[in-house]
């Protein structure tokens, strides 16, 4: 059977040349990189390249990498870590309604501890206003997080402009306060051009296996004056900020992804916009009643911030049926996509995403999410546009849904 | 060069049949678990037979273990997370003097939060008292945390009998009060048989890479009906206790790890006590002034319970010089060792472990450990028995200490 995996943003393979960076550590090059004698003295100077690597790939100094188990434990870091530091004052919170649930259900925990919370609200192609940003800063702001990249629309927030507003505020203040900004660059990271410099932030979340790379492994970046306290406490590795036995063959398959991923970059998006913009076309002349979620497509030569939205991700309603059956049925025949992110499936509440983008219920109930990867070929997006119209047809025919709209229509 | 590793309580190669369970999971079965998809369900499946294996392993039901990202997170979720969950009443926490660093620090983090922390006293042999255990205990205790066998010397905490203890403290209240007991299991697992239901806890932890398996990959035993919140906060993996998208190699490796462990426990275990009383004998005729920190060594033949230690580890010291600078010789010709643990390993202070047993600073600073490992030959036993009587004699000759104490002795 055909497998065709558009499923991306959940999770990507291991590239072949990433897994043999990782080999050799597994069986040979074991040691602890705590460890005096040569076998931790190799795990170590192994661990270090990587962290090169991975400082190229977003234009930092190794000094400002610190290696956690992936996104979500970044993301974690990044605000309990600032927080528990007293580095950041105040006990306000600014954050958007479209985050990752790894700060969403952070927050809502924060918020039981007593800090307030704000979620910015975002437009129609989910992204946030930059006046209400700014309106929503107080005296009593500590940390303002707001994701680089959307994982289920893949919607690019203004978040260099963000950084400079933060800026400006902090130059003005007559305290010296600081608000730390993090962004959790997750689902961006491979996709688009990365320069913490440029984009103004204190903190920036990534993870291995969105890029290539193997889970279980991801980086916090701290710019350099940025305390933070661990959330995990016990030795003093990456500097007294994570402790426990470092993920060494993680940690060599991240660096190894870095690389491949600058590298890559360009040529890799010119080719995911020519496929997902096919996709999108031949869908939409084919079948009514569907809808585009997220900022317009631009064309292949466009660039992200262009086009406000990544190259690989588009998020489609097919309005009157749900989701899940089109999963389903995409499923029997080798497809595989999802319907918002992997890490809330199964459940039966509507992407708190497009919700927030405003579209209704019953556009969100029937939107799925193609996310596509570097070795998806043209034969295989021209599959899914054969196939994916007669499935939504048989289903419609059997969507109550649809059937009460055609009796409306006729009346 | 010969390469002699016997440092395994650092860590460990992975095994190659581990390796290979892990290696489809990589490039082929590389779906995120939560993915509704077919890649998806392959990679869940995977990880439910994983958590099978290390059920077994300890004697656990799968519901009851929690992927963490290895030992130290597992220490501070069943401690933090059971705190935080409002499950544990009151304000007083018990451990040991003698525990790993994500013990100790987590506890001196806590007592920062308002927690009252005792800290409690070893004998020489590194045991604690159950008779002061109890006297400890009062109406404020929350949990308790009791390592089973320390990384350092190998010595094994009557964890059954704590777990008595407070079984009938808690059965004897009125209150209908719990204290929840937890044990770091990470340097006991695959050296001693564990059953989680007669060592009495409710909480315990392992990582894979003390076993033969990856780095990057643990587990938190939690007792059904003991309620943790997570410490990481984001989607609803592990039943909601701890957020992240799994590591699915890991979790493969770790599983085969544990299978591995339960298989080959007894015939390994003969072995490593074997050529473990071997080195400790031959070293201990050929080397004056040597010293064997904690319990006796029992013959081959026998099991753990009666020599209140693992089969695998041997700390010694080598009075009047530096273990550090034993550590450096033998690694030029190719034996690695350590002194304490690596999660310290660099610092100059006397070890936390060999301090709490008493033993002076003179000794503390001349100890090694060697821990031995499955694959450890004889022919490597006696090469470090030939060489180093000769090294030992070598920096006494060159230390200070040893010439002063000759000065005296004349005097």
């Amino acid at each position: 059977m055909k497998r065709i995996y558009l499923d991306h943003n959940a999770t990507t393979p291991v590239d072949p040349e990433v897994l043999d960076a990782m080999l050799p550590y597994f069986k040979e090059l074991y040691g602890n990189p705590s460890s005096i004698h040569i076998f931790g003295q190799e795990a170590k100077r192994g661990m270090e390249h990587s962290r090169e690597q991975i400082a190229s790939l977003i234009n930092a100094d190794t000094s400002e990498i610190v290696f956690t188990s992936g996104g979500t434990e970044s993301d974690n870091l990044a605000i309990k870590g600032t927080l528990s530091s007293g580095h950041a004052r105040g006990k306000h919170i600014i954050t958007v309604n479209t985050e990752h649930h790894a700060i969403l259900n952070q927050a809502n925990y924060l918020e039981q501890q007593g800090y307030k919370i704000t979620f910015l609200p975002v437009d129609k192609h989910g992204i946030i206003s930059l006046k209400q940003l700014k309106e929503s800063i107080t005296e009593e702001t500590a940390i303002i997080s707001v994701m680089l990249a959307n994982n289920e629309t893949g919607t690019l927030q203004p978040i260099t402009e963000i950084g400079e507003i933060i800026n400006n505020i902090c130059a003005g203040s007559k305290s010296s306060r600081k608000i730390f900004f993090h962004t959790d660059a997750v689902q961006a990271a491979g996709k688009i051009p990365i320069d913490v410099k440029k984009l103004n932030v204190d903190l920036l979340s990534l993870s291995a296996h969105k890029i290539y790379g193997p889970k279980g492994i991801g980086i916090l970046y701290v710019r350099k004056g940025t305390k933070i306290h661990p959330i995990i406490h016990g030795g003093h590795h990456e500097r007294n900020r994570r402790a426990g036995t470092e993920n060494i063959p993680g940690i060599i398959g991240m660096g190894k992804a870095a690389e491949l991923a600058v590298k890559n970059l360009i040529s890799e998006n010119r080719q995911l916009r020519k496929l997902r913009n096919k996709l999108w076309n031949e869908l939409s002349k084919h079948i009514p009643y569907i809808y585009l979620n997220g900022p317009e497509l631009k064309p292949e030569s466009a660039s992200s911030v262009e086009e406000k939205r990544l190259p690989n991700t588009i998020n489609i309603s097919f309005e009157y049926i749900e989701g899940e059956s089109i999963l389903l049925n995409l499923d029997l025949i080798g497809i595989a996509v999802s319907t918002g992110s992997a890490c809330t499936s199964g459940s039966l509440e509507p992407s708190h995403v497009l919700s927030a983008m405003e579209i209704g219920p019953v556009r969100s109930q029937g939107s799925l999410r193609f996310s596509l990867g570097k070795d998806n070929t043209e034969q295989e997006i021209d599959y899914v546009i054969n196939e994916l119209p007669g499935i939504i047809s048989k289903l419609r025919i059997m969507s109550p849904l649809f059937e009460q709209y055609k009796q409306n229509k006729k009346e």
